[in-house]
């Protein structure tokens, strides 16, 4: 199974998203060069997986590509600002292997930048002409920044349970996965009952993703993920693996000692690492992460079967076995 | 002349503006209480005059208060948000006398926070349900966001024209001084040349506005002004005063001392702010900011006398008579 295979059905579609990008970073070359190549560092080279959950969600029923396209940039779009704020508020030098910018420009501009590209997404969004994907929309951008908020205020707190924390990542990331699933359905005039599966088959889809990244976060390398190995705990974060430990050792562990400022940082912070690796804790993490994904197939069950359809299939089979 | 007067043909509609914020403010305070604080410290207590233009913008034609009072939320939420960052990447401590969000939560949170009322402030304005406001709100973010870059591209910068400074202020404040009388003007059903006439009347206001801003920053007190007195100069910003002394004194100079890093910082700060107090800069100033209000004033020649536009009128007299 190949991921190539999931994008093949929309590949053309997205090559127009990614079209979009290129004439927005263009439009700045003469007029503001370095928003120019800031949006360059940004909008050039992404996974497009947003993009392509709304093409997919998209092509069910009734759609006009004219509505959908913008659409599915500003999915990506979003999810780039925020991404571009999450590294400046977690002071990240690294994404994707390159540079953040906040690294390369500064904390100040990387704000603003964030803000334009909320303000781009915006744009695109109100280009599909439908009120009811704008208002998705909005509502998405607050669901996301409450979340992240909560993140901010729950760092380095141990007493948080696994509810904390799908919350957390439902409001995080699986909240823009459904709102690009769900806008695909709405702008392709699919029936209720089709968008509230699309829609959820987003949320279950995001959630698995979210886990996944969380246990890639401890098990893979620095080289594959492009940051820091436990970088996640580095910043005070519980996830799912670092809770599990928790659990695990209610007495004392290298994550408690940590956040309490017990003992030498990187060697409780290698240690946890070390222990969530050697124990049953990732494969449990796994398996909660297939949970969602199966759900996510089941809310496709009354959807017409085509080559969307399969290939939405596919995707939930995908984000589990993703192992780096 | 009071500004009382101003608002009197919109209090009641404004004390329901204020009515939504605090309905936002007390929706959180069981379920995310550190958010409720945060809402309450940006919410109450502005000058709501952003609001204001819309509603008495908005009075002209057929208008439905459904629609005008979500815009009118919005304009408020949306400059609200532009505040919260602003400060963050300032790393301003004060903003109207009281302690800015980034210096008693952090800038992490600030700028989250800000993100937060973005959204509040998109949805408000998809309850119009009104595509063309929508699409100019997120244009107006757009350019609000560009000008925020520029200016900090060219802080300490020496070569800057007056032309750079009216774009810069255009897209900082007068764009959503326009937005907020377009926006009313739009959801009242006016007509094209009056929806036109309002924008730029609420554009020539802006650019009035913050000429006098700009002149306030110099000649107020701290504690009249809620923040240091030359506070732009200190962030490296060239308003309109500091660009007349550059350009009254092209060789050596205070602001070019202290962009140069040449002698004392505190003497030089002083020593312009001396200049510019004691020199015609302040009168040519407020000249330029006339210019601007009475533009605005003729901009409302062709729309029908009431009470609005009598408000609209006093309100451009008021905004370049303010000396405090």
């Amino acid at each position: 199974m190949q991921f190539n295979k999931i994008y093949e059905s929309v590949q053309q579609d997205l090559f127009k998203v990614e079209e979009q990008f290129q004439l927005l970073v263009d439009s700045k070359r003469e007029v503001f060069p370095e928003l120019h190549t800031m949006l360059s560092q940004v909008l050039v080279g992404g996974k497009v997986l947003r993009p392509t959950l709304t093409l997919l969600a998209g092509k069910f029923y009734e759609y006009d590509l004219k509505n959908l396209l913008p659409m599915a940039t500003a999915s990506e779009l979003l999810h780039i600002a925020t991404l571009v704020h999450d590294d400046a508020v977690d002071k990240a030098s690294i994404r994707r292997g390159r540079p953040t910018i906040n690294s390369i420009w500064g904390l100040e501009k990387a704000v603003i930048l964030g803000d334009y590209l909320f303000a781009r997404a915006g744009e695109f969004t109100a280009n599909t002409n439908n009120l009811r994907v704008v208002r998705l929309f909005a509502q998405t951008l607050g669901t996301i920044s409450r979340a992240e908020l909560r993140q901010g205020f729950s760092a380095f707190k141990l007493e948080q349970t696994y509810e904390d924390y799908i919350e957390r990542i439902a409001g995080k990331t699986a909240s823009l996965f459904a709102m690009a699933t769900e806008s695909g359905a709405v702008l392709s005039r699919a029936p209720e009952e089709a968008i509230q599966g699309l829609k959820e088959y987003g949320y279950n889809l995001g959630i698995a993703f979210q886990v996944v990244d969380d246990i890639l976060d401890f098990v893979s390398t620095e080289a594959e993920m492009g940051k820091p190995v436990g970088s996640d705990l580095i910043q005070g974060t519980v996830t799912l693996p670092s809770l599990l430990l928790l659990e695990r050792h209610p007495g004392d562990n290298p994550v408690k000692r940590f956040f309490n400022k017990e003992g030498d940082k990187q060697e409780n912070i290698t240690q946890a690492i070390k222990m969530i690796c050697d124990s049953g804790i990732i494969e449990e993490c796994y398996q909660i992460a297939s949970n969602y994904s199966n759900k996510a197939c089941d809310n496709l069950s009354l959807l017409p079967d085509n080559p969307s359809r399969q290939a939405l299939l596919t995707l939930a089979e995908y984000v589990v076995q993703r192992r780096k």
